[in-house]
């Protein structure tokens, strides 16, 4: 397809997608003709990739270029690739993050029987996020932790299962990026269907 | 306690919290000698909300006025005032959403059995994640979106019972407050735990 087409049906503005081409975001298009060139699907999923990583998770160009790099490196699995764009989304890592409060995250990490890496970003948004419940008096006692540990370890397995499943069938670049977007997104579906269980639940208490 | 402890203790700055009182979102101390005042944990567990609300999900100060409001006003039941952050949380609202793509999320919202408002904005964001993720030809098949329901149902039924729990002994004003940011907290928990299952399993697959 031309530029245009891919502006249509990625929503992505042609000013943007040049602009992404001159950040080396986007691969090359096809040459066809003096200043033409032609794009394929592989074009359409990254943009569409892009603007998920940009409107759901806020990431800055700077967090794009590692994302895009993680998956334009043939030796890295889809697995290092995910790695790279939790890093890319929770760039803060673990600065200012007391280091009991880090340990404290761990034991939860241990207890629930997860090994990961030290640099896994993840574990200092944890260990902050338990840290300010401690501050404001809100549980956060064994059965309760729990609960969370059950609902996210059961969403993970099916997610890697599902990655698994694919990893025979589609190419790589195909893998990855619906790995990174699918990650991304899911933690909005799951976000946004606790919210509205809540709601459900709330009013139907009566509280 | 004196404006120097409540800063201390909050982590919040005294300019900042300055600003906090002109703007309204903290109540006046107790005058105890001409300029000075008295503060208790009640101001303390309000600046750590406001921090949490800032912090962790990115309000903006006109978010905080209209979460700060919610809480003042004895008329509103902690269901309400959760609603209200959450509308302050994605002020979004359904600007930009297809039709079609708000009946999708409805439809998964009735299948999960689940009555929420209509202006509830978890429905947008729903509605957004799901069309992006279809797409990017990233499956969303019904036992997909099941364990994703199932997820949330559990957390919320059991985040629901709590609160109930807590109503007959915590003051109105400590409950809402403590709802609101275990809302916001918790939902950093459950994400951040899935972002570590998915690495351990992922690892442990060798994907």
């Amino acid at each position: 397809m031309r530029m245009a087409e891919l502006s249509r049906r990625s929503g992505v503005p042609i000013a943007t997608i040049k602009y992404y081409r001159r950040e080396g975001l986007l691969p090359a298009g096809e040459p066809s003709a003096p200043n033409q060139a032609e794009y394929d699907q592989s074009h359409l999923d990254r943009l569409r990739l892009i603007r998920t990583l940009r409107d759901v998770a806020d990431l800055p160009v700077a967090g794009l270029r590692d994302v895009v790099a993680a998956i334009e490196d043939p030796d890295r699995s889809p697995h290092d690739v995910v790695g790279a764009a939790h890093r890319a989304i929770d760039a803060r890592g673990d600065v200012g993050v007391d280091a009991a409060d880090l340990a404290r995250a761990d034991a939860v990490v241990d207890q629930a029987g997860w090994q990961v890496e030290e640099s896994a970003p993840a574990r200092a948004t944890l260990a902050r996020a338990l840290a300010a419940l401690d501050d404001l008096g809100i549980s956060t006692d064994e059965q309760t932790i729990q609960r969370y540990v059950d609902a996210a370890d059961t969403v993970a397995v099916a997610e890697v299962e599902s990655t698994m499943g694919r990893q025979e069938t589609a190419s790589r670049d195909a893998l990855v990026t619906s790995v990174v977007a699918g990650t991304v997104l899911y933690e909005q579906v799951l976000t946004a269907m606790r919210r509205l269980a809540q709601e459900h639940h709330s009013a139907n208490r009566g509280s």
